[in-house]
């Protein structure tokens, strides 16, 4: 059976002509349904209607959160029962299935390797291709009308988590995704460009340095949070000169 | 007036629906035209057409690269004439225009910088929005059918020139862009993946152990030149374990 990996960016707005038209030649599209991120589902869903094609929720494993004994083995678990989940409904249906994946699955994003691991287990025979999708950095990047990184310079993309490893490192333009929890501790002087909900109409923007905007950030995290139900963030550190 | 900054990733099947409807609502696209890049002209011309967006193209000044005398006032120099010849075209026509970019407006892209300049130099009213296309990298991805980092870790996104000094610095994941002559001295041991004018009909990929494949890449640099007239090439370059 075929399976296309395609991106939705974040939201109906940022599908593309080649995304459309894979859409339109599908069978059905698999999306996990979290019991958290009702609203990102209800995205997707308005991307299938856009373009006929039935969504098939596949529910997301229970994960063990309390038991911390194992940790390593209980992520394991239940990355496989999560594999299993989406098996079971490309094994019953076949044809050609689409993943959508939020953004563009070449970021924090692990469709990838559930349809690679789905192949290697061998109870489907898939075969797979991928067309990409806005990100959430670069819908920050034109919110804010900047570049992502000074002229001829880089830009570094991480995790919220290994963020002090990167500024530890004498990185200076930080891309950071899976922001939970704040800090921004040492970095009181930098410039921030932030960003909530992207593409939604719970979207919030600030920017500023740091020490000045904290505040802001939180009362705007928090309101995206009070309108959609859930809030996912995005933000550009980058040591002022 | 009003200036769109739209980007069309790498050709027409990657625009997104809300770029197609800033198109339809744009009086005229403005694009530069570079002596040895008719190429992506051509496919910005076939954005334009499938939208009925007539594009007038902005000869870009002549850069004198022979006199490294002074070199950085040559290239500010010829910077300033760049906006002119934008302002001059903007400033006839006024309306509401679009900038085409490739790719995406917050990777390695001048026109925010030249859009800036040209709100500053105040000759002509300037309101800018922007919005996001695909970029070379998340192709690349796409293509390779691959994720840009490990699980929960960084990418490190830079020019080839800096690249020397991003491996110094212990960056074991780094996206090169901007690639001209290549060397990957003392990279040998590392993944590659690359490919060349991606997203058009003179693409290609290679990708493999870099010391393995190099030659590879050298023959499919060649090809993608000589069929489309141009090359561009990014890369994915990872640290073995
Ligand atoms: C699992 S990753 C998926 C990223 C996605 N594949 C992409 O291309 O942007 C989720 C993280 O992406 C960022 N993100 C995703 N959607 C966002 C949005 N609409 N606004 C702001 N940040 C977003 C947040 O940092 C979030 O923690
Ligand atoms: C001036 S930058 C523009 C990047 C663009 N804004 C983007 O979002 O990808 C040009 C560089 O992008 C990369 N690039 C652009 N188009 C490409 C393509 N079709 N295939 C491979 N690399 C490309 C190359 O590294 C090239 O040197």
């Amino acid at each position: 059976m075929r399976v296309r990996i395609l991106g939705i960016g974040m939201g109906p707005q940022h599908v593309t002509g080649e995304v459309a038209d894979a859409l339109r030649g599908c069978d059905y599209a698999v999306a996990v349904r979290k019991r958290d991120d009702d609203g990102l589902f209800a995205l997707r869903q308005e991307v299938c209607d856009a373009y006929g094609v039935p969504l098939v929720a596949v529910p997301d494993p229970e994960r063990d959160r309390d038991d911390p004994a194992d940790y390593p083995a209980a992520v394991a678990d239940w990355h496989e029962a999560r594999v299993a989940a989406f098996e079971r409904v490309l094994g019953e249906r076949g044809g050609t299935a689409a993943f959508l994946v939020w953004g563009d699955p070449s970021l924090y994003d692990s469709t990838l390797r559930i349809v690679a691991r789905i192949a290697e287990r061998g109870n489907v025979d898939v075969d797979h291709d991928v067309l990409p999708g806005i990100s959430a950095p670069q819908l920050l990047a034109a919110r804010h009308r900047i570049v992502l990184h000074g002229v001829g310079r880089p830009v570094h993309v991480t995790t919220a988590r290994r963020l002090p490893e990167a500024v530890a490192a004498g990185q200076d333009n930080i891309l950071v995704m899976l922001t939970g929890r704040h800090g921004f501790e040492g970095l009181e002087d930098w410039s921030l460009w932030w960003g909530a909900n992207l593409g939604t109409d719970s979207e919030e923007l600030v920017s500023g340095r740091v020490a000045d905007v904290l505040p802001e950030v939180g009362a705007a995290r928090r309101r995206a949070r009070d309108k959609a139900g859930w809030v996912m963030d995005t933000a550009l550190l980058r040591r002022s000169e």
